[in-house]
């Protein structure tokens, strides 16, 4: 109750966190953002459900260094990133014209708040914490070459569609770089952690 | 994979999640709020941690009913409540005033934050899904008599603190309506869940 400076809160949390998980034996960089996910959730399922392709951890903070664009899939998300780096985050699923899209092609706007970021965007850093549908999308665009991320977080949560579209991400035969939470679990919260965690260097 | 309408998503989910659940035996304004919990996190364990004090849930909803004010402990929590039922908002902890005010204080933006509050909005409704350093300190403020919230909501996650703030925001000798997730998890996705979960008729 005495702790009140919030470094200190976050030294000992992670200490905590250290001690629970205790051996570790993954690749030494994927570490801190499993940590920090789980300091965000104080759910340690994800030591076991968080897949990191190859270097994707090394190559997005190369990426992040230089001020990278981040497309989300909700504004909540949007609002968690930390705003100290530098980077540029976009999200068009509140937008008038996306919603009217929507409507028209009777879709989510999630697909069609995708759709747009891939057009302006191409590139970019896609995290999807909620919406399976914007990670179906996605996954297909790439499969087309409409999109060509420089990292894909697919850690979106629920029980419908969710568990279809991370095997999805994680079948794509493309050297994407991706980080998946696989299960049902996952959310806004477990993405905007992964993505302050590749910011704080 | 061919289920796109989000309603048809939403049903089917909550349809899974209660199926999982089984026979529930608590009052029944409790189970939609409970099952939003799950939605936003697949995390079950929330069906053995969500406290809710006597009638906690009906009073919020006459309280939201009229338009209510809601503080939040962050602004990622602020985005995601639904702006669709004329409630407004508030949440001070990026604000100038309040960033120099903790550093002269050696204390956490969060506890400002709530302090500020405390004196515009008294009596609204009190979200905390991330800071227990704010817990803290509205409890602190109930006990003074310089708070009255409508409801508490207090769903802080981690490791420090955490559980100390839950445990002093129970044991409160005051009628305050209040939902705890009791235990170390909690965070900003499930203070949103229960939010919108009151506000969905």
């Amino acid at each position: 109750m005495n702790i009140l400076n919030p470094k200190q809160i976050e030294n000992e949390s992670m200490r905590i966190i250290s001690d629970i998980i205790g051996d570790y034996i993954g690749p030494a960089e994927n570490l801190p953002i499993i940590k920090r996910v789980i300091h965000a959730t104080a759910d340690f399922d994800f030591l076991n459900t968080l897949y990191f392709s190859d270097n994707a951890v090394n190559k997005a903070r190369e990426t992040l260094k230089n001020g990278a664009d981040i497309v989300t899939d909700t504004l909540m998300l949007s609002a968690g990133i930390s705003k100290n780096y530098g980077v540029k985050i976009h999200c068009y699923v509140a937008d008038d014209d996306v919603k009217e899209e929507a409507q028209a092609r009777n879709t989510t706007r999630s697909i069609i708040n995708i759709e747009h970021a891939a057009k302006n965007f191409s590139t970019a850093i896609y995290a999807i914490g909620n919406a399976p549908t914007a990670l179906i999308r996605l996954c297909e665009l790439i499969r087309e070459g409409k999109a060509n991320p420089a990292l894909v977080i697919g850690v979106p949560v629920g029980f419908v569609n969710v568990i279809e579209a991370k095997n999805m991400l994680a079948a794509l035969e493309t050297d994407t770089p991706r980080i998946i939470a696989h299960g049902r679990k996952g959310g806004t919260t477990v993405a905007c952690a992964i993505i302050n965690a590749l910011l704080y260097a």
